[in-house]
């Protein structure tokens, strides 16, 4: 498949999937969104899709949804937004406009088997031009909490840009690279609110919130405060700004597909200074509203960029 | 920590955490249930617990307090089980009498931030003699659909009974044994109930849906259906009987903390046959009930006999 086709004289962005069975597949069941190429019109349902906006918990994808809607001028009075997925509770899925939202879960798993059929259904729907950004919550490292920060690459444990696949139980190393030109507009979309601190940095990713994160306060830990102060000032010294537990197979899968890519994630505390969530639950719940802010105001951004043009 | 304590004469099994900076916190917030030692009085709420059946849906976690309730005579007319971490999405939680029940989402990073936090309630709520049992669905091989199997050892996907866990980035293998008594237990259960089939035998444990599982309608897939034919049957051949994402490290976190455990998953496929799930919605439902039921007879069981003695 070409990376891009010309259209009518100007440049479409194609979603690869890179699997030859499916076109021999008569039915495809996206199992865990409750949708299907045999049941559900596809193309009708998603094709004005450009924009999809992933992230772990499903209430606050809903209210990103109502968010944008808001933004977009797009909610009418007493506006409802069903949930696309209702039949399952495995994800909740909304839409708006070109705006699709879709909750992923926890851990690299959790988002992959989202991520398959997201990018299946996009394929299916006949999509082009689609930008997909994870707005999340993350740890911190040197950061004052509430810092939104903007994944220029997402590493390993040991802070390499890779994501390791197992295939056949074989691994199969893929590169984590994302867009970085979106990065930096998404960067300017910082400055232009100027509401919160935004920076780029590195994003370190790992399968576990408690020791692969180098937390004392899990059920085991079996290393000191010194040894978890060297490993985070060792990632810290490798560029990383912040942890969280998706962003790799993200930006692996993403690039796979040729999906222009972001993460997005807010700090909810600084890992040099503590391991447990302590603030109030207003305080989290308006860092976690950061990320969406930041999302929003580039995607009104683009939408109007595209109406002048 | 002594493996088994005396107490009044009789044997009690406690549960560990391995974290000697757990004493010294003043405070255990356990962030992603919405629960604290500050602000909840656990023991109170949960001291009586005896067995802790997990799963990845929270529906479906909530379906089984209403079975449970309902067999242990312990369900009044009009009962309501309110979500015991409401104040959450990431998990769900419901109890009924001595039995806990929560959701974990799926895939090993999933339930690993579910199981630290479980332990950690458990040990605050000075609870003991505790069986954790995860009830299921997977992708069987070479058994027909609706089976319910009871694993023996959780190997990973070159077939190994280990977990790796990444600490301050460097892998540290953990066992994922199982208890070989309560797999007994569970399997004489099916016999007793002979209502569908019961089997024992490994689970292969994978972090990927699709190409971790050498499913062929992924979005991505590099190999042919002669190379998965030969993965499963080499899987087969090492006794594996089901696929599932999150085993391992459920069994090897519930070995670290003294947990009798056991992992019960229906097969809603045959994978030699097949990858996509084509079964109606009402027979699925049917499936899934099936450890639900195992599981119901066997804390049944288990009751009555500590009544009689």
């Amino acid at each position: 498949m070409p990376l891009d086709e010309e259209k009518n004289g100007a440049c479409v962005r194609s979603i690869y999937v890179n699997n030859p069975h499916l076109d021999s597949m008569t039915d495809d069941i996206l199992y865990h969104f409750n949708l299907g190429t045999s049941t559900h019109d596809l193309p009708a349902m998603f094709g004005d899709v450009k924009f999809v906006c992933v992230g772990g918990s499903p209430w606050r994808m809903k209210s990103f949804t109502e968010y944008i809607a808001k933004e977009l001028g797009l909610s009418g009075t007493n506006a409802e937004y069903p949930n696309i997925c209702a039949g399952t509770d495995r994800y909740a899925m909304y839409k708006v406009g070109p705006v699709l939202s879709v909750s992923h879960g926890m851990g690299i798993p959790s988002i992959s088997i989202m991520l398959h059929e997201l990018i299946k259904l996009l394929y299916h729907s006949r999509c082009n031009d689609v930008t997909v950004v994870r707005i999340g919550t993350s740890g911190g490292i040197g950061l004052k909490p509430g810092t939104v920060l903007i994944t220029k690459q997402s590493v390993d444990s040991v802070f390499q840009p890779r994501f390791e696949q197992i295939i056949l139980g074989k691994p199969v190393v893929r590169s984590t690279e994302l867009d970085g030109e979106l990065a930096e507009e998404l960067l300017q979309c910082g400055k232009d609110l100027a509401e919160f601190d935004t920076v780029i940095g590195n994003t370190m990713c790992t399968l576990d919130f408690y020791e692969g994160q180098a937390r004392l306060d899990g059920a085991f830990c079996s290393y000191s405060e010194e040894d978890k102060q060297r490993y985070l000032a060792e990632a810290y010294a490798a560029g990383v700004r912040n942890i969280e537990m998706e962003s790799s197979v993200f930006a692996a899968m993403c690039k796979l597909s040729n999906l222009r890519a972001a993460v997005v994630c807010v700090t909810l505390l600084d890992r040099l200074k503590g391991d447990q969530l302590t603030s109030s639950h207003d305080v989290l719940k308006n860092y976690q509203e950061r990320p969406q802010a930041l999302v929003g105001h580039y995607i009104k951004k683009k939408l109007k960029d595209s109406k002048k043009s």
